[in-house]
């Protein structure tokens, strides 16, 4: 693999348009009645006149039997190293509920949570109590006083906040207070490296604070927190491919990642029908779009087989107001597979599909992992996707002499 | 890839078990007259079934045409880069015949040779002298003094024998006194570096006196050394990986490679039937099992392709032994191909299969060369074995936010 650096030596500026539209947990594994995974079980005939016409493959998003966060999954496929660049909970947080954050700021992702009068943990996720009930909670949190640092709590969706520390001398090298189960109380922070003590004393003292204020505010009467992390300092995907890049992207984390690596955020609905919408209405401004479903996911996560195959199926029937455009490259693969028999992430490697005048099609016909096993693209890392679509979209030049 | 250290962060400990088993020198060529290798020849249905259930492939022990000993290609089976992690033939000797080499220690491994008036080599094994004189010639060897270094002389099998320094200032650093050829006398050793100099002088000390020693034992009249070498501080299993592993092997050097990475080494029977059964006397005991089954390479080092066939039909016979117990992974692959016609070790790449409920089966209906070039798991590097594994036993959590 070319470094980035070694990358930009070759990209060049084209008026080509390349499409990545990244189904969320698209890979799967076989309903045992049937034998067909969701993808396969899927009625999809636009997607299978894509494998027809394209080039297929499965693609390892870190390396194989790695199962990646959405971070690592996605970092792959926009062309940055997901073991080199390691991007924390919290900052993925506060990217994608549109949090300003400065160099230097320390972020977490909090959980509103239950504790019985011991002290210990009875619901990590305090009932999903509703955003508004969040919302005045985390009004009340941004009262705490630190000693000597700034303080931002943001509320995001459910149970789920933005703890943020803005100050001198910080560092995302503290350990979680969440402590992943329930009859236990949270941990106290602990700095990982001496770099991390101002950050592990803050965030005690908050959590102190945090369940003074929360007494009577059962059952979000205590907070957890983790990732605590800085920004990692990506370079731009403007400079790396020299492409004006849009995402299109419903879920805020998603938005976060793809600002991350600089993508203009366009504002769009909740639906796929919506985000493809948006697709078409800003298809003239920018010449590289990420588009994120994540429909498939949340229903790989939820154990839910046939939804996740409806939720295949809707991005199927949608997928013509994307070809009609006619990119120069339209890929549409995963950022993972979220088998609903695993109800979660997985390491299976994800079905990915290449169409471009250039792309040599191979003999698979259906969009599927099976098929897919035996395509022209074989079976590679994720990290390879971008510098493929580069290649597909004709915007590199020759390597070396 | 991730580190070991990066592998270790995301291992959990679990009640699944996997068994890996490796058949020594799988991979082969075709017969010309059949187009059919060893394996493919081989009458195999049990292997054939498990492939129909699993998922198939081909590895490279250590990358593409490069053909590995037995140490890197068992120790990218067992998750150890077998580029960074580089094992001494003398320290293999060692751990094989349990002997208890100490830190600091300098290992290599003896051949009793013939050497004819003119001191040249005739025999490099010394007419393969029974392992009862080769006793007692070590014993008459152990008493020859070194200048401020224990000396260490211990038989291993017909004309084989380790032989070990213990002292302060010593190297592996070292180069071989087997000239590995006939009609030549053995070479001086010579330091490689500074740090291999004392090494150097105590092997040409011991030569000189070995050769007086042995002067009436023709044909065992000579030793030749190789392989000077000090335990390499592998990290172990345990830490990484979080299981108990064991280890099912016949040959020394594939208990030693088992210890090695900190594997507890089984006592077994000479033939797989015993190695089998030994696996299902301590099941219970264990998390993991590396069993070793070495006749095959055997055969397709004498060039014997038959032979070879027939002790994969032996493996695939007893089989049933293994699947009966229903572990939660069985990867059934080789540390390296020794194709009969090439009588050696090579460089193809060694075909494997992987059952687990997880695995997404793939289109291999049988276990060969070309049922798992097109195999669901593609080809990869077998230092992704044990992750893969790993993830298969769901012995792996989350890589990223």
């Amino acid at each position: 693999m070319l470094s980035l650096e070694q990358l930009k030596e070759i990209t060049r500026q084209s008026e080509s348009k390349i499409v990545l539209l990244v189904i969320d947990g698209l890979g799967g594994l076989p309903q045992p009645d049937t034998g067909k995974t969701e993808l396969e079980t899927a009625r999809t005939p636009n997607l299978d006149r894509l494998a027809s016409k394209g080039i297929c493959g499965l693609t390892d998003p870190v390396s194989p039997g790695i199962t990646p966060g959405s971070a690592p999954g996605h970092l792959a496929l926009f062309g940055y190293d997901p073991i080199k660049y390691n991007v924390g909970r919290g900052i993925l947080e506060a990217l994608g509920i549109d949090f300003d954050i400065e160099k230097g700021d320390v972020a977490a992702r909090g959980n509103f949570c239950t504790i019985d009068k011991k002290g210990l943990v009875t619901d990590r996720r305090a009932g999903r109590i509703s955003t508004e009930e969040n919302a005045k909670l985390c009004k009340k949190l941004s009262k705490i006083k630190l000693d000597g640092a700034g303080l931002f709590v943001v509320p995001v969706k459910e149970h789920r906040f933005l703890l943020v520390f803005r100050g001198e001398g910080l560092s995302g090298d503290a350990s979680d207070s969440d402590p992943q189960q329930v009859g236990v109380a949270p941990l106290s922070v602990v700095a990982n490296s001496p770099k991390g003590k101002r950050t592990a004393r803050l965030a005690n003292d908050f959590a102190i604070k945090a369940r003074a204020a929360l007494a009577d505010s059962h059952p979000a009467n205590m907070v957890l927190l983790r990732g605590f992390s800085q920004h990692p300092n990506l370079p731009a995907m403007q400079d790396i491919f020299k492409f004006n890049p849009a995402a299109i992207a419903a879920y805020p984390m998603y938005r976060g990642l793809a600002k991350l690596v600089g993508m203009k955020v366009l504002s769009t609905g909740s639906t796929i029908e919506e985000e493809f919408d948006t697709l078409a209405e800003h298809y003239a401004e920018h010449d590289f779009f990420f588009i994120h479903v994540k429909k498939t996911d949340s229903a790989g996560e939820d154990g839910a087989f046939d939804a996740k195959v409806r939720a295949i199926e809707e991005v199927d029937k949608l997928l013509p107001r994307i070809t009609k455009l006619n990119p120069d490259v339209l890929i549409v693969t995963g950022d993972h597979s979220t088998p609903a028999m695993l109800k979660g992430h997985s390491w299976h490697p994800v079905p990915i599909v290449l169409y471009s005048e250039w792309c040599r099609a191979d003999r698979a016909k259906e969009f599927g992992e099976t098929a897919c096993a035996s395509g022209g693209l074989g079976r590679f890392p994720a990290l390879e996707v971008m510098p493929l679509a580069m290649a597909n979209a004709l915007k590199l030049t020759k390597f070396g002499a």
